[in-house]
């Protein structure tokens, strides 16, 4: 059985192929929704059936590839992750765990390798920030968590995510009906988007938790002057306060993520500043702090102390905390710590240098851990980069992984329960 | 003779008939070269003319009333300020100081007045920032700085600030001629554009000095990254470094304004984020900093400084300094103490409560003042605003500093020498 061995110049050949479907005026870019999302889910098709697999779409678009167990009483082994991508995006993202679940299938129908129970390969729909501005549309229809009011929003031609799931082939109208409760394990193998795996020079990560992301928006207002007419003493300096706050998150951060060992990381990436004139003192100023903890408690922790702060250098900055909005507010998602050590099990006897860690990105796997046992398998990016033209992965990297994901679905099959 | 009285009704209605040639859509905007400031000029045109005055064009398209002394052998005694605005600014800055002018003239005119000195009101051209991207136009012009490299600039249509002055009426090929050298002394009379009199409830600003203006860009490249995969330890944040460098700016002004009693400002107004996404580690920031000094030598004190922190920000904050360029670099104007004192004299017997203070902001009076003994009359804006549609000054307060220019003007007609 364990001669089973994945075929590298095909997993590698299958990125290339799929990468060639994209937008050519800014590659690498498959947004979902579109024609070329459409093309690229025809090309899995194809790949699919070559793999021996049975394919359907399920009620909420997800593209399923299936292969029937050989034992009717059992329930089905998962894998899948997702082959849209964002604008100007890589080629690995989310493909890679598209392409290494269709390899697993392909090598076992290879093989003529029977499993006891059934194996779904899934490219789950619309898993990046789409024009509806919403990720992860079919994990969540999947399990029961796309929500009316997630439905009715539009995109820029007024097309509703109902509409355009309908579109793709998905069935609304069944959403409400039972969720699945048949999958005995979830795990997706994802490039890891982030410079730890080569920096510590290990060939696998093993997710044990996907950060819950809590986006909060701090405007102050200050207020407009003369750059030159009013004096250092009497001034309302939005721009000042702000740049206050941004010192006190990454001090914050930091502090929360020595205090103990679990990943927390907050991030100021956006800033709007008015006018925004260079003889104008800033009158006003808006930030987007996006903040990633594996604890609630710690994120919980963060959002007081940074309530606290921004009322602190409102005050000191003599200006008002005009905003201080939680825009959106996801909790961490905690993998199945049997399923993780199985897959690092199985990575030792590879001879796999193997690293438990925190996935700071959110995933399909974080909605598929609300229903079954999840698990996600990181392959080393290079320099940590993602969600951009360069993105890369080594073909030997991509292959690894897929072989330690091969060998962790063959081991799983010889349990009656995980 | 002291029985002059400036009518303060007529220097209202002026404002508000000149605030009238306005563009609709954007009051109050007479932007230089437009069709709209050559309507505000032919308008100024008939004023002056009613006022006595003769007018002419000078070779860098200053529009001038000139009234003759009753002596051939003295110097001019000169009066003005400009009629442009920027977008949608007010109707106060520059035009008070015309009409102030203008008002003076009528008094002398309306009281028989006859004065040893010839008189001229100027209205200069392009005072503000004009699609040119250069300020002070016409004053440059009058005092020989106008340089060959700034009439090659272009504005968007293609057209040279050269063809623009000539458009205007000015005669280009003479700018190389004589400079002014007629001047017996240069009053502006203008509204603060800060807020300083109207806090310390004065009614008049005597101003000592222009602040010079130094201009300074500083850009830092970290790296972008995932907001959730890349660890507080290992980020180079180039948000986060100018955060910093924007305290220690605010930091490094007032300490070096509390040092001494010299006028000194600085201000973050301008930030560049890139790539500016909430869910983004910023990659690049830039940094606009206007620092304005009423001694050169705290200047060059800010400039040293600030390119030592820009230094340190980078370090600390692991990211490199690409740029530090001085975009633009302009000296401080000393206005003639004589003259001052002059003026602060008039306003005691007057009983106008008077403030000698530095301009922050760049005048005419600050070119003239390299081609004659120069001063400015501030009156108070309401709560510091200008630039703004909002810009307000009272009648009462336009009429007191009017009054006040009036009497200087007297003043000094009975000295031979200043």
């Amino acid at each position: 059985m364990n001669d089973l061995t994945v075929n590298a110049d095909r997993l590698w050949s299958n990125h290339l192929s799929l990468a060639e479907i994209t937008d050519p005026e800014q590659p690498y870019m498959r947004r979902s929704f579109s024609n070329l999302y459409v093309k690229g889910r025809e090309w899995l098709v194809e790949r699919f059936r070559q793999a021996g697999l049975k394919v359907h779409l399920d009620k909420g678009g997800n593209l399923i590839g299936r292969r029937e167990g050989s034992r009717s009483d059992t329930k089905t082994i998962m894998l899948g992750s997702h082959s849209d991508s964002v604008p100007s995006g890589g080629r690995f993202d989310g493909i890679s765990g598209v392409l290494a679940a269709l390899e697993v299938a392909h090598c076992l129908k290879d093989g003529g390798q029977h499993l006891h129970h059934g194996l779904e390969i899934v490219d789950f729909l619309a898993e990046e920030p789409s024009e509806f501005g919403l990720s992860c549309v079919g994990s969540r229809a999947m399990v029961g968590m796309l929500e009316p009011g997630m439905l009715a929003l539009k995109n820029s031609s007024g097309e509703t995510l109902d509409q355009a799931v309908t579109r793709m082939g998905g069935d609304i109208s069944k959403l409400g009906g039972d969720i699945r409760n048949d999958i005995l394990a979830f795990i997706e193998l994802h490039i890891e988007q982030g410079p730890v795996l080569e920096r510590e020079d290990k060939k696998v990560g093993v997710v044990t938790a996907i950060a819950g992301i809590t986006r909060i928006e701090v405007s102050f207002l200050g207020k407009a002057g003369h750059a030159g007419t009013v004096p250092m003493s009497g001034r309302q300096d939005a721009l000042c306060a702000a740049a206050d706050l941004i010192g006190r998150v990454q001090h914050l951060a930091m502090e929360l993520g020595q205090k103990n060992q679990y990943h927390f990381v907050a991030t100021t990436g956006h800033i709007d500043v008015k006018p925004n004139a260079a003889n104008v003192v800033p009158g006003h100023t808006s930030l987007i702090i996006d903040a990633r903890a594996e604890r609630r408690e710690m994120m919980n922790e963060f959002v007081d102390a940074l309530r606290s702060e921004a009322n602190g250098c409102a005050k000191s900055g003599n200006v008002r905390l005009t905003t201080f909005e939680v825009l959106s507010d996801g909790l961490p998602a905690v993998c199945d710590s049997r399923l993780c050590d199985l897959i690092a099990k199985e990575a030792r006897s590879l001879e796999l240098p193997a690293k438990f860690m925190v996935s700071g990105a959110g995933h399909d796997a974080a909605f598929l851990s609300h229903v079954a046992p999840t698990a996600m398998i990181f392959v080393p990016c290079q320099d940590g980069l993602s969600h951009h033209p360069d993105e890369w992965a080594t073909s030997e990297d991509l292959a690894d992984g897929t072989t330690l994901m091969l060998r962790a679905v063959m081991a799983l099959d010889q349990r009656e329960i995980l």
